[in-house]
């Protein structure tokens, strides 16, 4: 099966956990796509109703409105799910996330979520972070080679490029992403935020509950402990 | 005498540290404009010759060029010096800044300079950090309702305005004002910084290493102990 077919797989069984009435985080990239299309689809078909959205991206906002899903602005009302991506996901459900760019508003939506769903094929299944990604780190544009100097104590940053040029994010920062060798991701995250000229990290620690990831024979379910 | 004479005062001192040649960090505010002036005047009669600078904001950049001035972007080569305002001085020499909203940038140039001089009048001097002021923290737009619920934590936020509009950063983002009550600024920054969706605080803590405030009768120094 293809790796297409195993996300669209992992996002429809997310997206039968939820219920109709239910206030919904849409995430970003190739595999929450799919549970985007999936949530239309149920709303079209009647097998859903009354469900509002939030959206961790401008693009993804835009795919829900063009599919006739009703999206509003983020305000602190808990969300009752969100599903998103990731990039790497640990045995113990802590994640990098970011490598669509995205990663602070998927933070900020998906912290407010009672139960977050993480959506996958099987090669995001990693036995520690850091094992094939780097972490993306959401930095300031001002001054970026001066924080680039410190983000090196920490491993090797790289800005990340889109079309030849410095990727852009929705808030007007660039990613860096930094190749890593520490073996503690909530010391390293710490750090890495508290640092000068960074916004916030693509490290997704403690915020899972639940994740669904698609095999080619079978779609492994596990929640944390 | 005024208060704008005592910041021009303090402000004439601390343009006397700079020597031909050096690489200078231009602050921001009704205090560092002084200091722009000064120093494009001592370039214009000749007083200083080849010096260098880099601009805190867009608003400094332009008043330093528009009289004279070479103005950088920021890379990582150390500063001489740099010079600039703040909202309160501890004896202690650590700093609240921001309340010209341009403390990321402020930070970002400020943390790169050998000596950074912060000049005042005597109004700005305080015996504790929160005396009469509150933090500036700039945090991103999304999701700023939120932000505000997790900044309550630590205080009283309220989002900054200008002109009756929710005012926008350099970096394109909010600023809070967060009015706090707490022994440890140290601990606050930390916990602030960490805080999703913070950029940063107005805290300038063990960062200045000379102040220089005028008084009504006399322009006072110290230095860090």
């Amino acid at each position: 099966m293809s790796l297409e077919a195993l996300k669209e797989q992992a996002a429809i069984k997310a997206v039968s956990y939820i219920q109709s009435g239910m206030r919904v985080g849409l995430g970003t990239g190739s595999t929450a796509k799919y549970a985007i299309l999936e949530l239309a689809r149920k709303l079209r078909d009647g097998e859903l109703t009354n469900i509002v959205a939030v959206a961790t991206s401008i693009d993804s906002e835009r795919l829900a409105r063009e599919n006739g899903i009703t999206v509003l602005d983020l305000d602190p009302t808990p969300l009752d799910i969100a599903i998103d991506g990731a990039d790497e996901i640990s045995p113990t459900l802590d994640l990098i996330k970011g490598l669509g760019a995205a990663l602070l508003r998927e933070k900020i939506v998906e912290i407010q979520a009672k139960e977050f769903i993480v959506i996958a094929d099987h090669t995001k299944l990693v036995s520690h972070l850091g094992q094939k990604a780097p972490v993306p780190v959401e930095v300031v544009q001002f001054g970026i080679q001066s924080t680039l100097q410190r983000l090196s104590k920490f491993g090797e940053p790289k800005l990340r490029e889109k079309n030849g040029e410095l990727l852009i994010t929705d808030n007007g920062n660039f990613i860096a992403d930094l190749w890593f060798n520490h073996p503690n991701p909530t010391a390293l995250e710490r750090d890495l935020k508290g640092t000068l000229g960074v916004v916030d990290t693509g490290f997704f620690l403690g915020m899972a509950a639940r994740a669904i990831v698609a095999h080619e024979d079978r779609v492994e379910e596990f929640s944390r402990a």
